[in-house]
């Protein structure tokens, strides 16, 4: 087959991949978990239920799917809030910064039902430790500039830094992540 | 019927239950959580079956009990540390102190297919207000101090301080828990 071809159907695949995830996603948040069925998916991707079971054998793979390319992204989106900062202490703070508006914004749209399904997913484990890494990564380079305690070693001060920003899911606004933002940092600071 | 053997039969009661309980957890952390079964537990507990069904109606229910009553015990055991405390800003600290041990310690025991049954109790959510709204109350004694921010509201640096305690269920060691406390109350003290 000529690779031309190859490239088309390949990119078939992934905008019906695509389609169907982003379906999947609106349906939960529509009408929740419990309503959505592998029809309801066929009918709003607006490919045949033939079609469908290709590409995925049911509903809970459809949402690990879908929330591993969620995750993807997340990483992607904080990987590249990073890169463009060149001072180590400002690029973990802006990463950080990221990550508790990722923490607000994705609890909205999970249910708790939801998070129950997918949780047990080891891929979630695997980003987590990415996330680790690249937070403990960040923290090295930061306290290389004195502007991070070194009473602790960077791999604790991620797990921290982790947890107490996975509070911004309960906070009411914005306004209140980046506080608490504010404050994660501050437990960062070499101490008085 | 008399008082006194009223008593006596509730006293019987409870401890058969707590026998029950104390079977189950040892049940659970020596051969997890899909061997418990109710024969099981009738035959450690030391009582017959229909016994068992007249105080629990299947596993779930033993588990959510025994559940309620760590929490119980968890919640007193924070509380008692705070009461032997005068200052309240050395207050805060033992209490806090106390919670990242005991959340250090109960992760060891929780398998996570055990906290996937017992984080859907209702129970589990009431419990987590009460000792929020124990911190929160903690945190406002403490601020009068002038030892605390109070640029963050306390609402809000109590959820930072119960999610960044949580994360010494991921540690190794006592000392690495100390340390991670330590970096918490730092997030609380005033910004410099």
């Amino acid at each position: 087959m000529p690779k031309l071809w190859d490239q088309t159907i390949e990119g078939h695949r992934q905008s019906v991949r695509n389609a169907i995830l982003d379906t999947t996603a609106a349906l939960v948040a529509e009408h929740g978990l419990l309503s959505v069925t592998m029809s309801r998916i066929a009918e709003g991707a607006g490919v045949g239920r033939a079609t469908l079971y290709k590409y995925f054998p049911d509903v809970e793979a459809v949402l690990l799917a879908w929330h591993e390319r969620q995750i993807a992204g997340h990483l992607a989106h904080l990987s590249a809030v990073g890169d463009q900062v060149d001072d180590p202490t400002r690029r973990l703070e802006a990463v950080l910064t990221a990550f508790g508006a990722v923490a607000h914004e994705t609890h909205r749209h999970h249910g708790s039902e939801l998070a129950a399904v997918l949780h047990r997913d080891p891929r979630v484990a695997r980003a987590q430790r990415h996330l680790h890494d690249m937070v403990r990564d960040l923290l090295v380079d930061a306290s290389a500039t004195g502007d991070i305690r070194d009473d602790v070693v960077p791999d604790e001060l991620a797990s921290y830094c982790l947890h107490a920003l996975a509070a911004a899911a309960t906070l009411p606004s914005g306004a209140a992540v980046r506080r608490l933002v504010e404050v994660t940092l501050d437990g960062l600071r070499p101490p008085r």
